[in-house]
Parts: C-alpha cells; sequence; structure tokens
C-alpha cells in the first residue's frame, strides 16, 4: 500500500478492530470553539456523551481564527515560509483548544486526555501542508478509552513517516475526524458547526431553504464540490470509502441535524433534487496549443484543484479553485491563455435525477425566465452545474429553489 | 540511575559523545525573541555562527509573554488546570519562535530544522510542570548537525517517559540548553539575554554597577539563589555537575559577556567579593510545635522551595519562594504560624571570602552606619545574606556595593 493510496481505500480491513459498541467521534470547528466560553459548553457536550455511555473521541479544530494568525505571523517573517517549519507552526492552534477542553472537562469531574496528531498515531505522508494520512496507530487512544477517558485528538494534523509533524490541508480536521471513526469503527462521526445542517441552498440567499434529514455521499460530494460549504470534499470522499457514517448537526442546540450515509438506506426519501449550491466567484482559464495530458499534469504539479474543464478543439476551458497556482502552472507550459474573472456557477444536485432527464430542461428554462444564458454547463449524473454572470448568481439560486419546489418536503413536491 | 539522580549527576560520561570541535549551543530568552524583526536578527546571528565553522544548535524561549498569555487561558477555563494538560498547552510557545526562526533562517541561505522536545529526544520524568531531564536521545541532532543544518530546539520542554510533553519549569529553557550543550558536548553554552552579563549588584539600584568578567559556578549559584535574575539556580547547578561553560551575554551586541565556568581556572582574579545580590520581597514564617524532619516532608511534598532555615528551639523560621504552596503545607500540618511580609534580603557573595573572616564584620558595620539592623542571617562559605526591612533593601545594597569597593577592578580594590 502507498502513502496515496490509503485514502482511497474502500475500507480499513486490516487495521479496523471489530466496532466497538457506543464508540463516537465528535469533531467541532474553529467557531465552536472560538473563546472559553464555547470551549467549555463543548466539554459539556462531551462529557453529557460520555454519561450516556459511549465512548468519546473528540476532534477540535483551533480556536477561531488562530491558524490564521498563526500564518499570517510566517508570512511576516518570510516571503515563502518552508513548508515543514509551516505544520510545526501551525500545528499547535488544535493542541491549545484540546488541551484547554481537557481542563474543562475535569472541572466536570471526568476524565480526559489531549492527544497531538502523533501522539495520537496518525501517520501521514509528507507532503507537508496537504499530507495524506497513511496509517492510524489508535493503541493510544484505545488505552485511554478502556481507561474511561474522553480523548482529544488534535486536527488537522499527524506525524510523517519522516518523524516530522505535518497538517492536512484545508478540512483537515474533518478527515482526522473521519479517519478516526473508520479507524475505531466508530458508529458515527458527527459534525458540529455553526449551521444546523446541510440545506437545500444557502439560508442566507434562500429564507424558506429547508435543512435536509439525510443525503447520499454521492450527493454531499457534489453538494461540497460545487459550493456548499458544511464539509470539505476530501471528508466525505474518505468517509464514503470508509463507509463512516456522518452526522453534521450544530454545537449549539441538541436537534438533529443532516446524515450523510449509503444511498441505498434512504431510497424512500430519494430526492429527484435535493439542493441548489452556488459559488460566487469562479475562474476560468481558456488555453489553446497545448495537450490536456500536459496541461492536468503542470496542474497536478502545482497541486491545483480543477473544478470543471471542457475540451473543444484546441481550446480546453477549465475552472479551477486556486488562482495563483493555476497561473504559475500555465505559465511554466509557454502557451497563451486568458482568464475570466466575471462568472460563479449554480448548481442543482440530486441523486434522484439520474432517472429522471427533465431535470436539465427545467433548470435551463428556469434560468430563461431571468434571461440568464450560461456560459459553461458542466454535469455529472446527479449534478447539473452553469457557470453564469457573477452578479447573476444569487437571482438564479433563488430561481432554482423556486422552480424545484425545495422549500417544500420531498412528498408534496409536483415533479416534474 | 532514577530519573531524579540525572540532573544532579556529574557527568554524563556514558551519554555523552566525545567533544566535537566547534559545536556552540546559543540560548535566545522571550525579550530576544519578542517579534518578528528580533527572531530576524536571532537569525543572523545564528547564520553568523554557522558561516564562522561551528556547529550551531539554537534553544529557543517563547516570544515575549506567550506562555504568560497561555496559562493565564487556562486559569480562564479552569481554576486547577490539569498539570498534564497545563504542559501540552503552555510547551506551544517555543515551537511558534523556533519555527519562525527556522524559517527566517532559510531566507537567509542557510538549511535550519526546528525540533520539539519530543523530537530532539528530551526525556524527562513525569513531574508535569517541573520535569526533571532524565536523558537526551540527540541522534536527530547529530543527524541535522551533520547535515549542516542549524538546529533549532524548543526549550523548556521534553516528553515523559509515559510519552506525554512536560515541562521544566520556571527557566527551563536554560536547562534545555546546558543539557544539550552537556549531551553534545559542546564548547560552551551561550546564554543570550538582555542584559550583557553579570553585574556586581542590578545597575538599576546602583548606577556603578559593573560587569563581571567570570565568576565560578558557585558564586553564580549563590548570586542567583540570592536574586540576580539573569540565570535560574537550576541551569547553574547542571552546568556545574556537568562541567558545561556558560557564556552570559546580550543578544543586542557583539561584545563578551560574562563567562560561568571552574573556579580554578581564574584563581588569579578570584576576588573577595564578586557582587550583591537582593529580593525586595521575602516572605518570613515562624512556626512553632512540629519537628523539621515533618516540616520539610510537607514543604518538599507541596513543592516549595526554601530559601533560608533557623530553628531555635521549638521555633522553625524559614523564607520560602512560593507563599501559597506554603501556607497550603503549613495548614496541612495542623500547626501554629505567622507569617512576616515587611521584609528583603541582602547578600554579598564572593569566592574569596572562605579565607577572610572579615567580610561579616564590613557587611554589618555597612548596614548600621545606615541604622539597619538584620532580623535573620544566613551565611554559606561564599555568602552572607541579612533579612532586612523591605523598605531599606536599595539603600543596603548600594551602601555594600560601596564599601566592598565593587565599583573598583579586582586589581584596584583595597582589600579589608
Amino acid at each position: 500500500m502507498t502513502a496515496t493510496d490509503y485514502e482511497a481505500l474502500p475500507a480499513l480491513a486490516e487495521e479496523a478492530p471489530a466496532p466497538s459498541a457506543g464508540t463516537v467521534v465528535m469533531k467541532f470547528g474553529g467557531t465552536s470553539v472560538a473563546d472559553v466560553d464555547r470551549l467549555r459548553a463543548v466539554a459539556q457536550r462531551l462529557v453529557t456523551a460520555r454519561e450516556a455511555g459511549n465512548r468519546v473521541v473528540a476532534v477540535l479544530s483551533a480556536m477561531g481564527d488562530t491558524t490564521d494568525e498563526l500564518v499570517r505571523l510566517a508570512h511576516q517573517i518570510s516571503r515563502r515560509p518552508v513548508a515543514r517549519e509551516l505544520d510545526m507552526l501551525i500545528s499547535v492552534g488544535e493542541r491549545i483548544s484540546c488541551s484547554l477542553c481537557a481542563m474543562a472537562i475535569h472541572d466536570l469531574g471526568h476524565e480526559a486526555i489531549s492527544l497531538t496528531g502523533s501522539q495520537a498515531g496518525i501517520v501521514t505522508d509528507t507532503a507537508h501542508g496537504k499530507a495524506k494520512i497513511v496509517d492510524i496507530r489508535a493503541n493510544r487512544i484505545h488505552e485511554a478509552l478502556d481507561k474511561e477517558r474522553i480523548v482529544l485528538v488534535a486536527g488537522f494534523q499527524g506525524v510523517s513517516t519522516e518523524f516530522d509533524i505535518t497538517t492536512l490541508g484545508r478540512g483537515g480536521s474533518d478527515t482526522t475526524a473521519v479517519a478516526l471513526a473508520a479507524a475505531l469503527g466508530a458508529d458515527a462521526c458527527e459534525i458540529y458547526t455553526d449551521v444546523d445542517g446541510v440545506h437545500t441552498a444557502d439560508p442566507r440567499i434562500v429564507s424558506n431553504a429547508r435543512k435536509l434529514h439525510a443525503v447520499s455521499y454521492g450527493e454531499m460530494l457534489e453538494l461540497a464540490a460545487s459550493g456548499a460549504r458544511v464539509l470539505q470534499l476530501r471528508s466525505v470522499e474518505f468517509a464514503r470509502n470508509h463507509e463512516v457514517k456522518l452526522h453534521v448537526r450544530s454545537s449549539f442546540s441538541a436537534a438533529d441535524g443532516t446524515w450523510i450515509r449509503e444511498e441505498d438506506e434512504r431510497m424512500l426519501e430519494k430526492a429527484l433534487i435535493s439542493g441548489v449550491t452556488h459559488k460566487s466567484a469562479e475562474t476560468v482559464y481558456r488555453v489553446e496549443g497545448v495537450s490536456a495530458a500536459r496541461l492536468f499534469e503542470a496542474l497536478a504539479q502545482a497541486g491545483v484543484n480543477v473544478d470543471t474543464v471542457i475540451q473543444t478543439g484546441l481550446e480546453i476551458v477549465f475552472s479551477a479553485d486556486e488562482g495563483p497556482g493555476a497561473e504559475d502552472a500555465l505559465g511554466s507550459l509557454g502557451v497563451e491563455w486568458s482568464a475570466r474573472e466575471d462568472l460563479g456557477q449554480v448548481s442543482v444536485i440530486g441523486a434522484g435525477m439520474k432517472s429522471h432527464p427533465g431535470v436539465a430542461a427545467k433548470m435551463f428554462s428556469a434560468l430563461e425566465e431571468l434571461g440568464i444564458q450560461p456560459v459553461i454547463v458542466s454535469t455529472s449524473p446527479i449534478k447539473i452545474g452553469c457557470f453564469v454572470a457573477r452578479d447573476q448568481v444569487e437571482q438564479a439560486v433563488q430561481a432554482l429553489h423556486a422552480a424545484f419546489e425545495l422549500e417544500r418536503p420531498e412528498a408534496e413536491r409536483r415533479h416534474a
């Protein structure tokens, strides 16, 4: 097994122990641990889960914008901070929140222990800043759980096969949580955040957006890839590959959130359309005079995530998440290229659309009524994405949410 | 060898490799790494030492008051933070300064690597908050030095025999530096600080105080114990036990500072009196109805450092550095006690006083001229300490500095 293979493996067959009844992994993001009071609330929540009989493993992010501040400090001292040292630096934020939370748990009369990524046995490759998990040696976690301790694991980090501290990149704490849930055979991985679940659209744009009770891994992948910010793509992939049930819910309420799980568990409620997502700002590059193979090799080497690709004859059009990286890669190829900065993307996602060919037609007619002309369209079996003018994105989201009647429960919709 | 024995061992005979020519350990305190600009200056200083052909190991403290702020955070979340978690928390400050400094060194065109206490192989016992070093496994440092890298070690911390992060207590970074210098067989351990060396008295109180070129380990121990703040007692003890030459000097100038080394190397310049020190605030406890054995067992269990002890019949008088701890210990004994908070201490220190019985007489008459009556007197072969009224401490320091002519070079004094 190579380092890069691990995260894509179908299951942790060899490493995972038999599922131990009642193990739960609970992950809390930066806003959920932003200050001392919120950390205390997290401690209380963990204690409640422990008192309900669970073996509790928590993964915490850094408090508020601690990590951003550390990155800023690094850029104050160096224009291009060495990756190894940047990881040493920015991995401290999660340790701070974990140790503080452990103190608060002790004050509530329970035993707790905080572990660094390294102490928790999270072994990664050596790709600093975007390391991949290659192994989880959870013996220390098991020992602590056997002693009835609540275990707090610093998210977003691990120790490399060269014994250096690594970080997992954006959304790394979600990945830590899902990987631990897989390795520990946990019943579920609960992702606590500042919203109460996954919605049919961004509630700031669509006032009657509904919280989804459940979505499939595939839908969640498309939702995350096309703009839903609640979960990082990579952690959803990891969850699907290792069959970890995710539960996205609010840190600030006890209400159920959104479950992300196998599609077949919820055939009855399989929606035609689960949600409308958007990305307000996309950069679309148009390149001529290079083969797709050479272009994508250069982009991959620069670590650029490509969203959509269209090839028409000699032209390749693609959108990329990381502008500067993409432009470095294009520069290295010595080809002609141009970039459009005036576009955004709107997508509809639903596992049910596989068997309903009318979705695209309905989508385009809803946009046409507003006079919106998609510039680029990209599709997958369960998603249709349209690049539209950046200033029309919100309007488009609202129109599509209404067209597919997403404000209504599934059963009450008049499906096209 | 037990854990507690290590720091007191006469030499690291088995662990220490043959001295490698040109290894230097350079330690920088909190004010020397207070901000990005100062960290850059430290980086430049390390590069200069490297370019002069040295194998360079640097030990850094946390930036400015980072550690104090973390401790404050811990006390915000918990009235009595668990010691293990407090160590996990407060050990991050040194990692931040080391990783930032490594980035700055890379920008100067040299290779550098930052190591946590654990990565540097600093193994301690499990006494969180005041751990003692039990072993140094320096193979990772040697590897990096062999690759011509500047090695930055996070001060003040190690990893316990239970694999937990520990901190070494007050002055811990000095201890890290001295222990590394011993283990690496370094030529010297340079302690960079915000003063330019050890003085005959505190220059803020005695305007014509002189910088000492050299003092013996024994004198430095007495100086440190009786109030000179430039070095922690423990690191001086460690240096003496392992014969590590210390050089205390300024981070802000290239001038020589003060050397601390074996007495016999500098017999010619052995001063009658090397310096006058003071502690502005001492708490003196008077206890009745308990044996010295029971009292000191209770104080030791509470981890209280006792400075001076006098026993007269049933009464034991002692001064302690840590008030609350001392009072907890006294409370646990259920005896009668009282505390005096109106005293300070003034001491004169000099290796030469061993053979000059007139020192005490001169000291008392100088104090008497000012109408100062010592309340308690404590002596060692090379120190005389007087407890005096707190508001007379500064006056006493000035008078003693003048009486022993410490403003003059050694050769020009009229010895009593």
